[in-house]
């Protein structure tokens, strides 16, 4: 039986999430795909994240009455931080309240403001024709009209034509110090720039506007690499096994970019021409592999990546189809599988700056971890294995339609299902769920042995019990009779399952103590927990702290951070100071090999044992 | 009737010159392609030109005999810049006597010392393969070795399986900051670069060994695209109006650059790929053709150039036969027709650092022009006209064989004629002397009339009375009867040759009289003149001066600095440091452009009238 969630819609935008009763509208927002400023941190103290509610009932909390005016709250104005959903609603989100509010300065988190300051630029010149009183040369009379800026071979020789032939006027496209084109005319408006974040299995660009710093459109495709194998393992393997595997791989991320960049600009009206600049974003496989560098150093022990520096490629010697002289930057990497993905997440929530301890986890195949604390930066990956996405699960999928995405034990087992159609399978979300509520009515141990009827607790009521199968010796949970299901098959949670849940769940809580273990912190010292990436977006925070994935803290310091990965890509495209704050993000990190740890063994071992109990699973209500 | 030079013979290269009695031994020292340390310059008190006499008497002179002990002398040891040579004779060069000494310190002159410092090194590295303990990227690997380098991508692109196919070891290729090469193996020893003095007429490329300083191998070849033109301006207007003209001389030039390359290889054994660095001297339309920028703004008012800080090419990029990730350096430029071989003039000799105003003066078809008065740097360039050069005279010709180059009348007509052939016709230095000499004996008046015989001077020998022969109502002097002459039709120095010599002497004059004006000096305050280029070597100083090319100074203060051109490029070629002054003196130089002086016209006019004699003809005996 599935259960009704709430829908909720935000306007301008007209974009319609739903979400579970209860949901903070903070959290709502961000499923919506828009970020609310919120440099307080959720606690209902700076304003910043108001909202308006347009249509359904919001009792306005005591942080609204703190904070805003009694005309205000009578508009319908409210804090989305303090503010939860319990029915349908409208609501709209004022554009100062989006944390890229203004044009000028994108973000304002972590203490710091981001200006618009593109390494690309363009600038139009209208030069005075030499005379004698003034002969300079033609590269001296065209610096003094855009800076001291470098101009390369292939440029300076078409350099006097081009200024004769277009009466000394033009635009002058540049990079840094670099010119990187000459335009005829005044295109000085038509800057754009691609922020790529490069999945391996999705692959999404954004398309930036270099003037204004606007968004102007979205485009995303399946990395065609999963053709070669679902995760960066097979991947690898491919190159270490086929002659013409890298050529295939790298040629298969480069077509998914330039159909997403052709689409961008055929989205937006813009010529491809005019794209200057794009930057990538993506685990270290992936970034290795749309370069073209040989990644199998990092499918061996010790794991090592070419480079970690940024890299920034000419698009041509790349083969993207933007503009000839356009140039691409490639995030930096930490070491290992930490990649340029991590780091521009760490850009994205400004983790340098961070006041308490502050762990990021982006769940995943692997699992990237880093945590801050007294300005120092650790990060690690755990390999989860596919367990979160699907995979290795008896009647696992993917997160599409028909996948069961959530799972509650109630009066009665309530199902959601992604497209609301009969379910065929399960997806990671709700493996976690699924096992979550068997750890609360008890019929999961917590060693993760799911009990048969005869040995479930005495109170448990009769309709569950009757959900507990035994065949061949083990116990398994029926989530969907037959006669409910789309495949006309019944749906189990096996136990198997629970066994690659607890190998998953193990590798990444494993990882997390360890970092903490090495900076003497405890769980509890954390201030918050940042779950960023797909995957993490969507698992519900109180299950999987429940099932120990999470370390045992209150919800309301574990956030949402969203795709962290492309906003960060979005700052290094439209910053040049964020560049140079990526790099240093990347060096003051260090890079901790969990199977160097001595304990990483014991660790893991315990990190696969269920907890006990939820310490303290009420003592948030509402969230979720 | 030719008179007879005096043989020179170093040691211990065995190279010969022949030089006139009289002249100085420092002198013929550098006709020989040999410059001494001369810190005093020239004037017998640092003691660093000591020679030795092997062969022949040269009397010790003052300065020998407070300088050198008894012993020294008695040896046989004399210090060059005071001794003349009157006969034949052998001499020793001490390698501690030479301007390039020390293999380490380059040059001493000017007060500075140029180390050994190329531009690209190569470094021999042993990495340690990763472990777990030490799984840092490929790059930063390599890093740790080689130093923080940055890596450009396509070398990115092979870096993981380069160093794991040779065993973590290798040479990297470095260039600045910048990695240009891999090579397997220890290849640290082989490093070499070429120093291209790139000439109008004649292409001279120097082979150096990068890691010794040393000189491996010299060759030469006529520029190909004389046959586009003999002069700068017909290249030009080959470009202006071909289609197919800019890429026909940049390939002729390429051809000749290559072609010297292979033979430096050859002679030296170094295979081209070996060469990294090639810098490149020349004059801005050389310059600007070799690197396929259309020269056509340097065809017409205001002269215009299209670059004028130096260039740092791929040597890929031009087309250059070395190897494929080597460096072109190209000399900067000043402005209108002041390359880049004026500018490696001016760091051969050091002008920034001149104590007194000092001129440098490079005569040909246009004679450049660079005034040092304190700190302060002028330079402008005067259309001489080919007549420098042979050219629009009626019997001129190249310095080639069966040349008359040289013209003393005293109890005859002497001539020297280039080969020890006889002569087919007259040569620019020849010219000067001529006319220099019918000053002398009053048979060319300060306007530049040769007096018929009618006219001539009372006194004049009769000998050479019947040597001023009128026709069609001119007065030409026989030079060589036609019995004497290898054609069989007699040699004239023609009326309109002297009119030829009076426009290229009165321009050259004029730039020089403007420079010293502009910055309110005499011609007598100078307390140098330098004369560089091929033309400027054979040049006889107090003709020169009686004509009135250059300024009424002593001979004494007017140097031979050869070419100090190709000195420059080495000097760019062998140290960094040295790149960057050129810049420097490039930037500190202020371009005067003649046509802009408002007394130009009156101050030409002027300096085409020769002076009415050379005021101290006599005050030095010896030189020439």
């Amino acid at each position: 039986m599935q259960t009704r969630e709430l829908r909720v819609t935000f306007q301008p935008s007209g974009r319609s999430v739903f979400v579970l009763p209860g949901t903070l509208l903070l959290e709502a927002t961000g499923r919506a795909g828009v970020a609310l400023q919120a440099p307080c941190g959720g606690r209902g103290t700076c304003g910043k994240c108001q909202v308006r509610i347009l249509d359904g009932q919001c009792p306005p909390s005591a942080a609204d009455q703190r904070v805003l005016s009694v005309e205000q709250i009578q508009q319908g104005y409210r804090l989305a931080c303090q503010s939860y959903i319990d029915e349908p609603m409208t609501v709209e989100i004022p554009a100062e309240s989006r944390l890229d509010a203004a044009q000028q300065i994108l973000t304002t988190h972590a203490g710091r403001d981001t200006v618009l300051n593109p390494v690309v630029s363009k600038r139009f010149f209208h030069l005075t024709a030499p005379t004698s009183q003034n002969a300079v040369s033609d590269v001296a009379r065209l610096k003094v009209a855009i800076g001291d800026i470098a101009v390369p071979f292939h440029l300076l020789v078409k350099l006097s034509g081009f200024l004769r032939g277009h009466n000394w006027q033009g635009t002058a496209v540049v990079a840094g110090d670099r010119l990187i084109g000459l335009e005829a005319g005044d295109t000085s408006q038509d800057a754009y720039g691609v922020a790529l974040d490069l999945g391996t299995t999705t692959v999404v660009g954004t398309l930036f506007d270099l003037v204004t710093g606007e968004e102007k459109a979205v485009s995303s495709s399946i990395n065609p690499q999963v053709g070669f194998g679902d995760d960066v393992i097979s991947r690898i393997s491919r190159v270490r096994e086929n002659r013409t595997g890298l050529n295939d791989l790298q040629q298969a991320a480069l077509k998914a970019a330039n159909s997403i960049v052709h689409d961008l600009g055929a989205q937006a009206g813009v010529d491809a021409r005019h794209i200057y600049e794009t930057v990538i974003a993506g685990n270290s496989t992936m970034q290795q592999l749309l370069c073209g560098l040989d990644p199998s150093a990092l499918g061996e022990v010790p794991f090592v990546q070419t480079f970690d520096d940024g890299l920034t490629i000419p698009a041509q010697a790349l083969g993207l189809a933007v503009n000839p002289g356009g140039e691409v930057f490639i995030f930096p990497q930490i070491g290992g599988f930490v990649g340029g993905d991590t780091v521009a997440s760490m850009l994205a929530v400004g983790l340098e700056a961070t006041e308490e301890p502050t762990l990021l986890v982006d769940i995943g195949t692997n699992g990237e971890i880093v945590l801050a604390h007294e300005g120092k930066l650790y990060a690690t990956s755990a390999a989860a294995g596919p367990a979160f996405e699907g995979a290795r699960i008896v009647q696992g999928m993917r997160a599409t339609a028909g996948a069961i995405e959530k799972v509650l034990i109630g009066e009665n087992v309530l199902l959601n299902v992604i497209g609301n159609t009969q379910p065929v399978g399960i997806c990671g979300t709700a493996i976690i769920d699924a096992v979550a509520e068997l750890l609360r009515t008890g019929i999961v141990d917590k060693t993760g042995r799911l009990l048969p009827a005869s040995e479930a607790p005495a109170g448990l009521p009769e309709w569950l019990r009757t959900r507990l199968v035994t065949m061949d010796g083990q116990t398994h949970f029926l989530l969907v009779p037959a006669e409910e299901a789309g495949s006309g098959d019944a749906i189990y949670l096996w136990q198997k399952d629970v066994r690659e849940l607890q190998l998953a769940t193990g590798a990444i809580r494993a990882g997390i103590n360890i970092l903490l273990r090495r900076v003497g912190l405890e769980p509890d010292d954390l201030g918050s927990i940042l779950l960023a990436g797909a995957f993490g977006n969507f698992i519900r925070r109180s299950n999987a702290r429940r099932i120990g994935l999470l370390p045992q803290i209150p919800c309301a310091r574990i956030h949402f951070i969203g795709n962290a990965a492309a906003l960060g890509a979005k700052l290094a495209l439209l910053s040049a100071d964020e560049r140079v704050r990526a790099e240093r993000l990347r060096r003051r990190t260090e890079h901790v090999d969990l199977s160097l740890d001595r304990e990483f063994q014991m660790e893991f071992g315990m990190a696969m044992m269920f907890p006990e109990a939820d310490v303290d699973a009420c003592m948030e209500a509402p969230a979720d």
